[in-house]
């Protein structure tokens, strides 16, 4: 099941945030991204867990953290 | 043989040479990373070959590109 899991990531331009955009829009399980640079924070819809998710924004060599889910 | 390889990668802030920056710099076969973000150019000090180099930067989502080796 689909679910919205809130991650903080830090982000400081549309440089940042577009590469973690890019990062997780190649991944098929996930379908839908927010990204509120304001409030560093992530806003990704997907079937995976948060676990795998935040592996992949780390992968981009970005400080983050999970910051639960959303329903 | 340690080399010298120039990558083009699109920088726009100090976050984003960090992330890059960061992401080189956990790899133990890499053992300088200088970063010239006027000139969108990363060069890396590496017995890694550019291919394995490029993926990793890759990963971070930017857009980049293998410029050649340095003597």
């Amino acid at each position: 099941m689909s679910q919205v899991h809130v991650f903080n990531v830090k982000m400081t331009c549309e440089g940042c945030s577009g590469a973690v955009n890019r990062v997780l829009g190649k991944l098929p399980e996930v379908t839908n991204i927010e990204i509120d640079m304001e409030g560093q924070k992530v806003l990704v819809t997907s079937t995976l867990g948060s676990d795998a998710i935040l592996a992949k924004i780390q992968k981009t060599g970005r400080e983050c953290s999970y910051a639960g889910g959303k329903n």
